[in-house]
């Protein structure tokens, strides 16, 4: 028996907006390989960028970064390093908020979060942080310097992960769902 | 600047066969999204099985289990430790075989082997031991007993990985292939 956690989808989150990668709220979607449809990241293949440096800039490869998903807790915790009043989901780009699990961006690989529908994602490993959600934030809070970068150096190992959808369906707001631990790593 | 390994494509196979998972030596192959076209685990989605229990049996799901990957270091030492002659990776349902890495079972999901070619496979994890390359190496050598169980708990942590094709393409047995490691599990 895998060992499992039960989490609250506190929202869901879609970057539909041709200038940005901050996201919106809704209140569902349906998850289709490659992510949610419409999304700035959906798609089964990405071109390759500075994350994907062994392979030669711009070639097509599988896109691993198909659905972003932090903890309300983690984002909670950057801010009070930061030293500012919250750090919102939407300006991480994030897709998926989860409530419940604080340690999210430790998840093992290969770990699931299996939805009420029957949908599931699979954890591909934490989002390294970069600077573009640091600028997010310093515009949020002009009056207080540095945090382009502190923000990259604060959030690292509670920035979130990124995952693939495994299985397609319908994600809702508020409802609870199941995180499978991939028990490899015990 | 990621950690590197060189690494030498000791053999490519397949199972091309419509009755056995063990595989066959071929010179080369070409990679496409989704495996090794023609072989047992070929296909972007797979139906889910027992080691996919969180999702009704028969449910199609994204396949992270395209090419299976051994080392030659773990296979010998798999053999050593059941008291058998040798551990065929074709035994083991591999597709490629590595020499020169030997731990490769404990390899970061995240980790890349990138090929001359630019083709590169994505590691996925660890797979998991079961008991069907037992029964192979129980009829390999009928002389010793309950070799199919005592494979499935020998090998745990030394039977290789699972990976996903992430940019398609030739691989070439005997060539060098590097081992880019996945530096968040620094």
């Amino acid at each position: 028996m895998r060992k499992h956690h039960d989490v609250e989808i506190y929202s869901i989150l879609t970057a539909n907006q041709d200038d940005t990668f901050v996201t919106n709220e809704i209140e569902e979607a349906d998850l289709e390989y490659g992510g949610i449809p419409g999304d700035l990241h959906f798609g089964l293949t990405k071109f390759a960028g500075s994350r994907e440096s062994m392979y030669e800039r711009g070639t097509e490869i599988f896109n691993r970064r198909q659905i972003s998903i932090v903890s309300v807790e983690e984002c909670a915790l950057i801010a009070e390093e930061l030293k500012v009043e919250q750090i919102l989901p939407e300006w991480l780009g994030a897709n998926i908020a989860l409530k419940g699990f604080g340690n999210l961006t430790k998840l093992t690989p290969g770990s699931r979060i299996i939805f009420p529908s029957g949908a599931g994602i699979l954890c591909e490993g934490e989002n390294l942080p970069c600077t573009q959600p640091g600028e997010v934030i310093q515009n949020k809070y002009p009056d207080i310097s540095r945090l382009t970068t502190s923000f990259v150096k604060t959030s690292l190992g509670q920035r979130g992960i990124v995952g693939v959808v495994e299985c397609p369906g319908k994600i809702v707001a508020g409802d609870t769902a199941r995180l499978i631990l991939n028990h490899t790593a015990d």
